[in-house]
């Protein structure tokens, strides 16, 4: 298997034998953290972060990255990119992609929905530069996915509770005033289906999820002899679940003026306020997990008993981020691997 | 002595040995700046930076610092966080803290009164990083104490003076039009006061500073058996002073309006036009060393003659920012000294 | 030959001897990459790089190049600092310099036209930097001048054609959105007329350039036997050329008012709709070879055939930013070599 020069945009478009070979790196990367067997696999050698939108999390964890496998991230923000668009002169991401794989060893995107005119522009943008240059594209969270998210995701859980298979996830909306990108739910939608086990989904009527991930969830789930249903109400979907993953998201209506309506989609999200993962709704799963991406909306998505007590994996998904992305970049960009 | 993840937030809050050891092997780095003895000390660690207000020469320093050790420091810009507060939704310093310690070494924070509703505020601010976080909380500067600024001062008094102890200190208010934070004078009050000097405030009566820190520094001088003395004239100070350190600050009232009132600040400062440190004042010192925490602003907190002058040891105290951090991260983020 | 410590703002003041050993030095850089020879020459140290001016490919370029010498280069932002003019408090350039100094090995400086008064503002303010500090400062392009540019070009002149003496360079402006610095072009006219090329430049009527630098172009031309023309018209200058640089730039007037007035200039630009680099015109010359300092303005200065045709080395160019830029920093800043 030869992942060098990869682009990662979603889980779904790797093999799972691709994605265990990242996971279990991974794992290796977390147990030994500074191991001369990692530190130097990316000497001297450059990795690329557009940030169209900021973060401090994802910021975070992969300049780390770079750092712990010897390497350096590069901190941009292209905004100060005179890019070429339909209306305005600029550079074209043939000539920006060309220039910059003469330069660096890879290229991550982050480009979320306030940054784009439409759904899915940003996964457009993704596949742009992934045509053009010759170094691994990789996804910081887009408009459609967020698959350093998804595996770190499954990296959680699988620590817990080992094999996942045959295990029920609960996927709920929360209510909540941050109006989130459906990054982070559609791809734990794919990675969950995909590795076998069964999914529901809770939410208010009006909040579906892009209609090609819930096909290809559904698809997931039936190749592998599990079930995907949906529910939406706030409760029946906590029944028997293994894992529940609360976090607000915004309303397909979202994008309707152009731009996203951040102040309408939190006025609607406060119309649905008892959509709060708490401990009457956790004491119907079998002893669930909690986990979500963060930033948590204590409070709104989440109580602070759950979301800080025993079962929480929070903190440890936000750490899985670091291993797995030290695990892709090894694997896409450096050649000592 | 152990001091591995210890928070560094005010000189005062470590004992004398403690500070001691920093000043030792911030002296021992200055004099073999790249030996191989601290070169690898923080190889492939992470120093987080968090600038609420920007800076140039901080960031610099440790970010040098951060370099020569090894290690890497990433600047970040909290503004990107979506941080809860009282009136707003979202993450708290709980899950911040806990997330940054999975990933870097060490915390440094940087605070100032633009960014802050009341006087103490970013104090607090620290402190709650400090006890949710499991790595070292280093001030980058806040509105209370600047505690590198304070050690790289006395690093520099003791190059050219030895022993500081029975000498006098002259800390005096300056005309300007910056409108300076607090800190850094504050903690010059506690330093060389804790350190065995004589110290004498001047300043135009209405720029008090913390009633707290003015009775630490009266304490510290007790215990010392030396003076503290305030006086309200921009000339007496000066008799028979060995250290002068001139700067502008402040009225108490700069916060009443919730915001720092910068514009009133600079008019009010402007009433005292006569608070220049000069030849003049100068020759009635002892040949006394000229101090000050730059940015200078010459011409209204002193003369070019006096800052860019034989006695003046700007530069030398700017550099040793860079010996002391780099000391101090050693001994608060290292695994390996 | 000692480079170390020697600030480089434009090539016409270095030696040729001195630019033959930074083209050297950065042609074998270009073939072992990686070497050992180069991977630690700026081990722990730190290039301090200020833009005023936002870029990417400039930041990208020195950033990889530092950290391809196994430095570490600062991405700094002086509108942080509060820099004394003749109308604002501040701290001076004296002060400034002078620290960075204590903290940096080189200082990298980017102002264009927007962040100054009046043309040659930029220029000033790097040899301001120059005078007071005792590190080496490296134009990232500022309002007159771009040597490293100017090198990276003449490098990729070279590998496709060898000795460029005696060859026709056509440098032509170009209509386009983007209101261009003079910066790129006027360092061109340096170094092709400097290296022995005969030079001719084609532009409208009221679009002169510097007329310090075309008189230093005719002198250099003049020094080695060679032609420098000017022509007013888009298609004659194309005839015989062996390399063409497309390129918009602003006229004289575009600091009439203090500030650049982009959109005036855009429009001016748009009223000469037929200079642009096309397939028609390059079959005028001895198969030229297209470059240009990017970013192109694609469809205005030059067309998508001769942008990404055989004949375009633009990719080649930016990519030499970097070997250009490493041999420079080597050689100025590194004490192993």
């Amino acid at each position: 298997m030869d992942l060098f020069g990869k682009d990662f945009i979603c889980t779904q478009e790797w093999s799972l034998d691709e994605l265990e070979a990242v996971l279990e790196l991974a794992a290796r990367m977390k147990r030994e953290r500074y191991s001369p067997r990692w530190t130097s696999l990316l000497e001297y050698k450059t990795f690329l972060m557009f940030f169209y939108n900021p973060s401090v999390r994802t910021r975070q964890s992969f300049e780390t990255a770079a750092t712990e496998l010897g390497g350096h991230a590069q901190f941009l923000e292209p905004s100060a990119m005179r890019l070429k668009t339909a209306t305005t002169a600029g550079e074209t991401v043939e000539d920006a992609a060309q220039v910059m794989s003469r330069y660096g060893h890879g290229l991550g995107i982050r480009i979320l929905e306030d940054k784009i005119g439409y759904y899915g522009e940003g996964d457009e943008l993704l596949r742009e530069y992934a045509r053009w240059g010759s170094i691994p594209v990789i996804s910081m969270a887009h408009d459609k996915f967020h698959p350093c998210q998804g595996l770190a995701d499954l990296m959680g859980l699988r620590a817990r509770l080992g094999d996942v298979r045959g295990k029920k996830a609960l996927l709920t909306w929360g209510s909540g005033a941050l109006a989130r990108s459906w990054c982070s739910v559609q791809e734990f939608l794919l990675v969950s289906s995909r590795f076998g086990m069964n999914v529901t989904m809770a939410y208010p009527e009006g909040y579906d999820l892009d209609p090609a991930v819930i096909a290809q969830t559904q698809a997931n789930c039936a190749a592998n002899g599990m079930t995907f249903e949906v529910v939406h109400d706030s409760r029946s979907g906590y029944d028997g679940a293994d894992v529940v993953y609360a976090r607000n998201w915004v309303t397909p209506q979202a994008y309707a003026g152009g731009l996203l309506d951040k102040k309408g989609e939190i006025e609607k999200a406060f119309q649905h306020p008892g959509w709060i993962t708490d401990a009457e709704r956790m004491r119907k799963t079998n002893n669930a997990l909690f986990t979500h991406p963060m930033p948590v909306d204590r409070g709104h998505e989440v109580t602070d008993e759950i979301a800080s007590g025993p079962n929480s994996i929070i903190y440890d998904v936000a750490e899985n981020r670091l291993h797995v992305q030290k695990a892709l970049m090894a694997l896409t960009m450096s050649d000592k691997l």
